[in-house]
């Protein structure tokens, strides 16, 4: 899987029909930055995901690819290769907090 | 899932069977410019999509990737590992409108 | 998918058993020039893939790749992740014909 | 597969259900040097994995990606594309010793 | 599928039941040389692959990704996304005998 943050959103009315009602979140997927390891930085890439859990622009979260996408009840029959399982409260590595959803942007 | 322009077309007429009849366009997936954050750009790479919304040349569109590209009524059956399955009316990220269907070109 | 032309091929004579008589192709993906968008070029990767057309050395291919190459009769039970579904005829992007099997080399 | 090394992880607290009590680590994965051939360095990609095995931070693992990450008693149910299959205790290539758990470290 | 050199292993004593009794190999997936077309060489990456055929070091096979590794008798169940299917014995593209085993190393 992948945390990335979502930053945005998609609207498309004309579409396979079991996809109505699904939310279409854009995540741009987050790394580790290399040299620092101390922050997370964008990888400049732009996936479309559906959320199966309720979240909201800003948040950063858990994205699962593939196949599993379709492994929760919300998604189990839909046409998608990425999904939202979680969102993301904190992420430590290296010794250190990397994020923390209660503190950010305060 | 990705976003990206449906720029063209190929022809194969000698194919496995049950690709007859499907529409293969070129679909060239787009990102959100890294720099601006204000518009999509392409990623320079080139798909082969089997279109299940009835989509056209120039549209932006809504592709899935690998198995589920097999979850619907159209293409359960096809040996194929991306689909169209909407067409985007519009794409907004970082507070910014990047893409409006109906206002393009105009 | 992607397109790609037949390079090469591999000859394997010990091998898993459900690939004897299997043709293994080389074969390597094409995509749009980045910059004049009038021709297709090699991305550099090198692929092999099995033949489930009775294409040949030279001819442009349409590539499925991942679970879905096992869906055709000839395929099913392979330890694949790569077939050839078609031979392209023709590919037209950008208002023009990048590729026509029927005039190409003469 | 891919092998990496554990260094850090995430706390996600909403989710979807089947995900509660899985540990979610960080994984970086580890390629030979191109250059030298002699040690294994970071490829600076940031995956986030399920443990199957009861890995610690620090750890070098062998990962398993995509649905077969669902091929163990306890992910088989789950929306997760990467699993901690192993805990790896010796690499070696190009005749030499690139990683020895029991003497990193002294 | 690709193609690549078998250059060393691991050894991973604590892992999922399964795999016990698995070799694991590590295989450095080949390329064709993009400007000569006359050679293979390394891509940089590092695969960790399950042996279905009886390879050895030194030996090019060919390997398989995905669910399709899954795909013999040998890996059905096991949680494993790479499995040698083949060992290599010539490799001719553009031409040209790239690589064959049988004068290999004289």
């Amino acid at each position: 899987m992948f945390i990335g943050r979502i930053t945005g959103s998609i609207v498309s009315t004309h579409k396979v029909e079991s996809m109505v009602g699904q939310t279409l979140f854009i995540v741009e997927p987050l790394r580790i930055d290399e040299k620092k390891k101390d922050s997370l930085k964008s990888t400049g890439r732009t996936f479309i995901v559906v959320d199966a859990v309720g979240a909201g622009e800003g948040e950063i979260v858990l994205c699962v690819q593939g196949s599993s996408a379709r492994f929760t009840d919300q998604t189990k029959t839909l046409p998608i290769d990425a999904a939202i399982v979680g969102i993301v409260d904190s992420v430590q590595a290296h010794d250190a907090i990397l994020y923390d959803k209660s503190t950010e942007g305060t």
